[in-house]
Order: structure tokens, then C-alpha cells, then sequence
């Protein structure tokens, strides 16, 4: 990989959409469950929704299509990816392919972590869609 | 959206690969420009690029196919969004659309940020896979 093959300007095609900026701080956060605040961000192969975990927080084992990819950004969260318990804490990533049951939760330890989802997790959508337009 | 919708594990597909966790500090770091080092992680769909910038580093203006968010992490970066000059810092983030033009650079702090690519960016594919053969 060369440098000038990294930031290559040469090939060029068509933007589909301008390019944004965001702050996770005004993103309305929605709460599914108390505690568990989600703050996603809409792309458009991706969502990426910033997720605050109060102490003592749970989001059940699940599963979904969508590929997942977790970012420890804040604090330490006890992570369950198909079976395999580990405390994940900011430089901790997990990569969740389609149907991966995983889950997490909190002990007395806040954490603030960030899940990529690709495509964009469905249920998400209209929440993200709605962040965007209440924006600037 | 219902908490029994988001952490549903009724529907049920096969999943394509075991989950797997990963610490940013054990991956390889490539130096593509002097003081430019990129940790990437692989997914499917997604590749999380994770990268330092030293002091006044910058990675020039560019574009490609592929559509990025980009998440600060620690430290402050200069970021160039089509022409939109901003300081970023942990709790912002960009989200790059196919062919935006964007580049960044630092001035006297270091940043740790996290370029999430979809699909995979295909020159750090290489990288990723050779990490990811190398780890646990």
C-alpha cells in the first residue's frame, strides 16, 4: 500500500450525499430501557449508535443480521459475545458478524460505547432519521 | 421501537463467522506517512481503521468509494470535510459519504481516532487480514 494509493484524489466519482459533522452530546438520546440511552448516527451502508450504560444496566443477549462492530469508549462493560464473557473498557473492540448472539451489561461501573452496524440496524432508523432533521 | 423488537433472538439466521474480540493495542500499527499509524480490524462489511496521528501529521485530502464515519477518540484533529475546516475532539464525528473529499492533520496535540469503513476499505484489507492471522 503506497501513500499516494491511500490518498488518492485521482479516481473520482459522484458524492450520493454531503458529508456532516456531529457531536454526540446533542444527540437526543432515547432510553429502550432505563439506563440504556441511544444516541445512533445515520449513514448510509452504516449506523453507528453511541450507547450510555447507567451502573447496573442490561441489554439482553440478542441477535440481528446486521454485522456489529462494539467500541469501549467510557468506563468498563461485561460484554457476552456467544458465550465467551469478557470486561471490555476503552481500546476493547468486538466484532459481531450477522446472527452472533451477544450481549451486555453493567456492574458499578458506568460506560459509554459505540456500535456500527452494517447495513444500519432497522429499528434504528427512524430514531437516527429523526436526530438528523431536529439538527442544525 | 420496543425493547422485545431490539432484543429479539427469535429470528434466527446462521451465523458467518465466530464473534471475536480484539484490543487496539495489539494490533501491528503500519506507518503509511511518518507518524501516521493505522490498526485496522476487519469485518465483513465493515473495516475499523483505528489511527494515531503524531503531532503535525496530516493525511492529505483525498477520496474513494467507500463511505466512512470517523470518530475522535483522544486528542484534537483538524478535519477537512469538503471544504468544512473543524477541530475535532472525543464526541465528535463525521460521517463521509462515497467520493466526499476529506483529509485531516494535526498541529501540536496527537489524536487516536477511528475511521469505520463500509465496505472494508479495500487497500487496508491486506493489513487487516495479516493482524488478524498474527493475533490469538
Amino acid at each position: 500500500m503506497s501513500q499516494s494509493d491511500h490518498f488518492s484524489t485521482e479516481a473520482q466519482g459522484t458524492p450520493t450525499a454531503p458529508g456532516r459533522y456531529a457531536k454526540i452530546d446533542d444527540i437526543p438520546s432515547v432510553e429502550l430501557v432505563p439506563g440504556l440511552g441511544f444516541r445512533p448516527v445515520l449513514g448510509e451502508s452504516m449506523l453507528a449508535n453511541f450507547v450510555s450504560f447507567a451502573p447496573h444496566t442490561e441489554a439482553p443477549v440478542h441477535t440481528h443480521v446486521e454485522e456489529q462492530i462494539v467500541i469501549v469508549l467510557e468506563g468498563e462493560l461485561e460484554f457476552e459475545l456467544d458465550g465467551d464473557v469478557r470486561v471490555m473498557r476503552p481500546g476493547d473492540v468486538a466484532v459481531i458478524p450477522p446472527w452472533v448472539p451477544h450481549g451486555a451489561r453493567t456492574r458499578d461501573s458506568s460506560c459509554l460505547e459505540v456500535d456500527i452496524f452494517s447495513p444500519p440496524r432497522a429499528n434504528l432508523i427512524a430514531q437516527a432519521t429523526a436526530s438528523a432533521q431536529s439538527g442544525d
